[in-house]
């Protein structure tokens, strides 16, 4: 593959997703993010409520995960996450991109060349701009982060066998909190 | 303190105390290594190469360091750390500067207005680096990568409670093989 790619994995609620539109626009390039779970829904029958809320955060442990389902062969995750293998190695292939979330990092690892990305922030401005971005929800803020933050590195670390935010697994990890959303599209620019 | 201080945590053979140093120029503003070690040995009594050696490596594991000589109180090491605390909090007081290694990131966490930084290499790139640097020597070079870093990794641990290389504690995070020597320290004036 030649086209250089921008892999950008982030917690949630630290803005990883705009901070990879702004430097996709910046670049002129196209950033995928909710186009792949569109792709997944239309290849794998799936709904794309159940892809982006079961296949993502399903992992209860990654010990339960290992043993609940498998008896019968391949889990709901592990046919989507086929498929989301085969969808981003395709668009990796056909364009220059930014591609946010869904383990692309660990999926183009050895296939693309990219600049791998993390974004992270600390809690509390995280729950700030989460309530910003989706409002007040039932489950109070810190503990909806922590949720996603467990549930997240979970289900990264069953599908790549990798510790998820380990400053050595990414080329460069941001603190988006600190340094701001703009400043660190801006660097991303500037290192592609 | 109101000095703006940039704390570097690296990787042994990563080029962290270089990007520091140049960091350091393109601001005009001091860049404290090794000055630390000698400022050290005047306070403490122990050598030079004692501090180097001993009291960053020294732990054989956190266990057996908390284990083996406290028996008697402090170690040697406590009394490195005490007094290497005391000096980190005299720099980042008496001015802006950048300060590399020796845990001053967890020193002046709660203390100054820092910009945490990590510099981290994959362990070919840093293997070719050290040779370099500081030629061959008995044991191979990946062999003494792991050492080091394991080492490294087991002192910050012991004294800071938290873990070493983990994006999250930083405020940013670069890939200095990937990234090079010269645009990690432009991306540090930037920040800066």
């Amino acid at each position: 593959m030649n086209n250089r790619i921008i892999t950008i994995s982030r917690e949630f609620g630290s803005g990883g997703r705009t901070i990879g539109k702004k430097a996709a626009e910046k670049l002129g390039i196209p950033c995928y993010d909710r186009e792949i779970i569109e792709k997944l829904a239309l290849k794998s029958g799936f709904s794309k409520d159940y892809i982006q809320e079961e296949s993502r955060y399903a992992p209860q442990g990654v010990l339960a995960l290992t043993l609940a389902d498998r008896k019968n062969g391949l889990t709901n995750q592990d046919k989507i996450w086929a498929i989301q293998h085969d969808i981003i190695c395709q668009i990796a292939e056909s364009e220059a991109c930014v591609i946010v979330g869904r383990c692309a990092d660990y999926i183009l690892h050895d296939k693309a060349d990219c600049l791998r990305v993390f974004i992270h922030a600390n809690i509390e401005k995280r729950a700030e701009r989460i309530v910003k971005e989706y409002g007040e929800q039932e489950q109070l803020p810190l503990q909806r982060l922590k949720n996603k933050d467990k549930h997240r590195a979970a289900y990264y670390q069953f599908y790549t066998d990798m510790k998820w935010g380990k400053a050595q697994n990414y080329h460069i990890s941001l603190d988006s909190g600190e340094i701001g959303i703009e400043q660190c599209a801006e660097i991303l620019k500037q290192l592609y």
